[in-house]
Protein backbone atom coordinates (compact mmCIF):
# COMPACT_ATOMS: atom_id res chain seq x y z
CA UNK A 1 0.00 0.00 0.00
CA UNK A 2 3.00 2.25 -0.62
CA UNK A 3 3.27 2.71 3.22
CA UNK A 4 -0.01 3.75 3.80
CA UNK A 5 -3.87 2.64 4.53
CA UNK A 6 -5.19 2.25 1.63
CA UNK A 7 -3.97 1.64 -2.41
CA UNK A 8 -1.87 4.63 -4.23
CA UNK A 9 -4.18 7.08 -6.45
CA UNK A 10 -2.06 4.91 -9.89
CA UNK A 11 -3.16 1.63 -8.14
CA UNK A 12 -6.44 2.36 -7.69
CA UNK A 13 -7.39 3.30 -11.45
CA UNK A 14 -5.37 1.06 -12.75
CA UNK A 15 -6.74 -1.61 -10.63
CA UNK A 16 -3.73 -3.45 -9.01
CA UNK A 17 -1.91 -4.12 -5.93
CA UNK A 18 -0.46 -1.21 -4.48
CA UNK A 19 2.98 -2.63 -3.41
CA UNK A 20 4.48 -1.45 -0.21
CA UNK A 21 7.89 -0.47 -2.68
CA UNK A 22 5.06 1.22 -5.08
CA UNK A 23 7.06 3.90 -6.74
CA UNK A 24 3.71 5.99 -7.53
CA UNK A 25 3.20 6.04 -3.66
CA UNK A 26 4.56 8.54 -2.59
CA UNK A 27 3.39 11.15 -4.91
CA UNK A 28 -0.19 10.21 -5.54
CA UNK A 29 -2.41 9.85 -2.84
CA UNK A 30 -5.39 7.71 -2.84
CA UNK A 31 -7.59 10.86 -2.17
CA UNK A 32 -6.53 12.76 -5.52
CA UNK A 33 -7.39 10.09 -8.49
CA UNK A 34 -7.23 13.36 -10.56
CA UNK A 35 -3.69 13.76 -10.64
CA UNK A 36 -2.05 10.56 -12.29
CA UNK A 37 -5.46 10.66 -14.27
CA UNK A 38 -4.28 13.45 -16.36
CA UNK A 39 -0.36 12.33 -16.00
CA UNK A 40 -1.70 8.43 -16.96
CA UNK A 41 -3.63 10.22 -20.20
CA UNK A 42 -0.83 11.68 -21.92
CA UNK A 43 2.44 9.88 -20.77
CA UNK A 44 0.72 6.01 -19.58
CA UNK A 45 1.99 4.37 -17.08
CA UNK A 46 5.51 2.74 -17.93
CA UNK A 47 6.76 6.07 -19.24
CA UNK A 48 6.14 8.06 -15.69
CA UNK A 49 7.61 5.13 -14.42
CA UNK A 50 10.85 5.40 -16.96
CA UNK A 51 10.91 8.89 -16.53
CA UNK A 52 10.42 8.65 -12.15
CA UNK A 53 13.33 5.86 -12.30
CA UNK A 54 15.52 8.28 -14.01
CA UNK A 55 15.67 10.74 -11.80
CA UNK A 56 16.93 11.03 -8.51
CA UNK A 57 14.51 9.78 -5.46
CA UNK A 58 14.91 13.17 -3.69
CA UNK A 59 14.22 15.10 -7.03
CA UNK A 60 10.94 12.75 -7.79
CA UNK A 61 8.18 14.97 -6.09
CA UNK A 62 9.47 17.68 -8.46
CA UNK A 63 9.27 15.68 -11.38
CA UNK A 64 5.86 14.60 -10.55
CA UNK A 65 4.39 18.29 -9.95
CA UNK A 66 6.21 19.15 -13.87
CA UNK A 67 4.51 16.35 -15.39
CA UNK A 68 1.43 16.46 -13.81
CA UNK A 69 2.12 20.52 -15.07
CA UNK A 70 2.87 19.23 -18.49
CA UNK A 71 0.14 16.87 -18.86
CA UNK A 72 -2.43 19.38 -17.29
CA UNK A 73 -1.02 21.82 -20.27
CA UNK A 74 -1.91 19.23 -22.96
CA UNK A 75 -5.36 18.73 -22.02
CA UNK A 76 -6.20 21.99 -22.21
CA UNK A 77 -4.73 22.81 -25.40
CA UNK A 78 -3.69 19.62 -27.49
CA UNK A 79 -1.79 20.66 -29.95
CA UNK A 80 0.89 23.18 -28.12
CA UNK A 81 0.51 22.07 -24.46
CA UNK A 82 3.03 23.50 -22.54
CA UNK A 83 4.95 24.64 -26.04
CA UNK A 84 1.86 27.16 -26.26
CA UNK A 85 2.82 28.82 -23.02
CA UNK A 86 6.45 29.28 -23.64
CA UNK A 87 5.57 30.51 -26.86
CA UNK A 88 3.69 33.29 -24.87
CA UNK A 89 6.00 34.04 -22.49
CA UNK A 90 8.50 34.57 -25.10
CA UNK A 91 6.75 37.06 -27.04
CA UNK A 92 5.88 38.62 -23.74
CA UNK A 93 9.72 38.86 -22.94
CA UNK A 94 10.23 40.23 -26.65
CA UNK A 95 7.86 42.54 -26.01
CA UNK A 96 9.52 43.99 -22.47
CA UNK A 97 12.74 43.81 -24.24
CA UNK A 98 11.26 46.23 -26.77
CA UNK A 99 9.67 48.73 -24.11
CA UNK A 100 12.85 48.58 -22.09
CA UNK A 101 14.73 49.67 -24.72
CA UNK A 102 12.17 52.30 -25.68
CA UNK A 103 12.34 54.00 -22.53
CA UNK A 104 15.96 53.68 -21.68
CA UNK A 105 16.05 55.58 -24.99
CA UNK A 106 13.98 58.01 -23.74
CA UNK A 107 15.66 58.71 -20.11
CA UNK A 108 18.80 59.24 -22.82
CA UNK A 109 17.47 61.54 -25.01
CA UNK A 110 15.91 63.83 -21.63
CA UNK A 111 19.31 63.58 -19.98
CA UNK A 112 21.02 64.62 -22.99
CA UNK A 113 18.49 67.72 -23.51
CA UNK A 114 18.98 68.76 -19.92
CA UNK A 115 22.68 68.47 -20.18
CA UNK A 116 22.40 70.67 -22.95
CA UNK A 117 20.11 72.97 -21.26
CA UNK A 118 22.62 72.88 -18.22
CA UNK A 119 25.24 73.69 -20.75
CA UNK A 120 24.09 76.40 -22.43
CA UNK A 121 22.02 78.07 -19.70
CA UNK A 122 18.60 77.64 -20.94
CA UNK A 123 19.34 79.75 -24.04
CA UNK B 1 4.01 3.09 -46.68
CA UNK B 2 2.46 6.18 -45.79
CA UNK B 3 2.27 7.39 -49.51
CA UNK B 4 5.97 7.69 -49.48
CA UNK B 5 8.55 5.09 -51.03
CA UNK B 6 9.94 3.40 -47.65
CA UNK B 7 7.93 3.23 -44.19
CA UNK B 8 8.03 6.14 -42.40
CA UNK B 9 10.27 6.93 -39.43
CA UNK B 10 8.28 5.45 -37.02
CA UNK B 11 7.08 2.05 -38.27
CA UNK B 12 10.82 1.64 -39.27
CA UNK B 13 12.03 1.94 -35.37
CA UNK B 14 8.88 -0.18 -34.35
CA UNK B 15 9.61 -2.54 -36.62
CA UNK B 16 6.31 -3.24 -38.83
CA UNK B 17 4.10 -2.87 -41.96
CA UNK B 18 3.97 0.88 -43.17
CA UNK B 19 0.31 1.56 -44.41
CA UNK B 20 -1.04 3.54 -46.71
CA UNK B 21 -3.30 5.73 -43.98
CA UNK B 22 -0.26 5.49 -41.07
CA UNK B 23 -0.89 8.40 -38.60
CA UNK B 24 2.44 8.97 -38.39
CA UNK B 25 4.10 9.16 -42.25
CA UNK B 26 3.54 12.49 -42.68
CA UNK B 27 5.33 14.09 -39.74
CA UNK B 28 7.95 11.47 -39.32
CA UNK B 29 9.82 10.79 -42.61
CA UNK B 30 12.29 7.62 -43.13
CA UNK B 31 15.15 9.79 -42.84
CA UNK B 32 14.73 11.31 -39.81
CA UNK B 33 14.93 8.03 -36.97
CA UNK B 34 15.78 10.71 -34.13
CA UNK B 35 12.48 12.75 -33.99
CA UNK B 36 10.36 9.88 -33.84
CA UNK B 37 12.59 8.32 -30.97
CA UNK B 38 12.31 11.24 -28.82
CA UNK B 39 9.07 11.32 -28.75
CA UNK B 40 8.29 7.51 -28.56
CA UNK B 41 10.66 7.73 -25.56
CA UNK B 42 8.49 10.25 -23.33
CA UNK B 43 5.33 9.94 -24.25
CA UNK B 44 5.27 6.36 -26.25
CA UNK B 45 3.50 4.95 -29.54
CA UNK B 46 -0.05 4.98 -28.56
CA UNK B 47 -0.18 7.97 -26.48
CA UNK B 48 1.30 10.30 -29.39
CA UNK B 49 -1.22 8.23 -31.59
CA UNK B 50 -4.01 9.28 -28.58
CA UNK B 51 -2.90 12.56 -29.01
CA UNK B 52 -2.92 12.78 -32.71
CA UNK B 53 -5.90 11.63 -33.41
CA UNK B 54 -7.80 14.27 -30.86
CA UNK B 55 -6.38 17.69 -33.24
CA UNK B 56 -7.80 18.04 -36.71
CA UNK B 57 -5.66 17.02 -39.58
CA UNK B 58 -4.57 20.28 -40.59
CA UNK B 59 -2.85 20.87 -36.99
CA UNK B 60 -1.23 17.34 -36.48
CA UNK B 61 2.39 18.81 -37.95
CA UNK B 62 1.94 21.68 -35.58
CA UNK B 63 0.90 18.95 -32.27
CA UNK B 64 3.94 16.87 -33.84
CA UNK B 65 6.33 20.05 -33.54
CA UNK B 66 5.48 20.73 -30.23
CA UNK B 67 5.47 17.23 -28.67
CA UNK B 68 9.46 16.87 -30.33
CA UNK B 69 9.84 20.15 -28.47
CA UNK B 70 8.80 19.06 -25.06
CA UNK B 71 10.02 15.39 -25.51
CA UNK B 72 13.62 16.81 -26.45
CA UNK B 73 13.57 19.18 -23.21
CA UNK B 74 12.42 16.43 -21.23
CA UNK B 75 15.41 14.11 -22.21
CA UNK B 76 17.64 16.91 -21.72
CA UNK B 77 16.15 18.10 -18.03
CA UNK B 78 14.58 15.29 -16.85
CA UNK B 79 13.22 16.61 -13.84
CA UNK B 80 11.46 19.77 -14.99
CA UNK B 81 11.63 19.62 -18.80
CA UNK B 82 9.42 21.98 -20.75
CA UNK B 83 8.62 23.52 -16.81
CA UNK B 84 11.99 24.40 -16.52
CA UNK B 85 11.90 26.40 -19.76
CA UNK B 86 8.45 28.26 -18.65
CA UNK B 87 9.87 28.85 -14.77
CA UNK B 88 12.90 30.53 -16.37
CA UNK B 89 10.99 32.72 -18.72
CA UNK B 90 8.26 33.48 -15.71
CA UNK B 91 11.28 35.11 -13.49
CA UNK B 92 12.59 36.43 -16.68
CA UNK B 93 9.13 38.25 -17.69
CA UNK B 94 9.23 39.26 -13.61
CA UNK B 95 12.57 40.80 -14.04
CA UNK B 96 11.72 42.81 -16.82
CA UNK B 97 8.60 44.59 -15.49
CA UNK B 98 10.93 44.73 -12.31
CA UNK B 99 13.09 46.95 -14.94
CA UNK B 100 10.46 48.71 -16.48
CA UNK B 101 8.90 50.00 -13.19
CA UNK B 102 11.80 51.30 -12.22
CA UNK B 103 13.19 53.10 -15.40
CA UNK B 104 9.71 54.47 -15.73
CA UNK B 105 9.88 55.60 -11.83
CA UNK B 106 13.21 57.35 -13.25
CA UNK B 107 11.49 59.09 -16.21
CA UNK B 108 8.28 60.09 -14.41
CA UNK B 109 11.31 62.00 -11.58
CA UNK B 110 13.19 63.55 -14.15
CA UNK B 111 10.43 64.92 -15.83
CA UNK B 112 9.05 66.40 -12.26
CA UNK B 113 12.47 67.42 -11.81
CA UNK B 114 12.21 69.43 -15.32
CA UNK B 115 9.13 71.12 -15.03
CA UNK B 116 9.97 72.23 -11.32
CA UNK B 117 13.17 73.81 -12.79
CA UNK B 118 10.75 75.36 -15.38
CA UNK B 119 8.55 76.54 -13.59
CA UNK B 120 10.73 78.04 -10.79
CA UNK B 121 13.06 79.25 -13.90
CA UNK B 122 16.24 77.26 -12.39
CA UNK B 123 16.56 78.87 -9.29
Amino acid sequence: MGGTSSPCASCKLLRRRCSPDCIFAPYFPSNDLCKFAMVHKVFGCSNITKILKNVPVEQRGDAVRSLVYEANARIRNPVYGCVGIISKLETQVLELQMQLAVVEEEILSIKMQQEFIFTNGGT
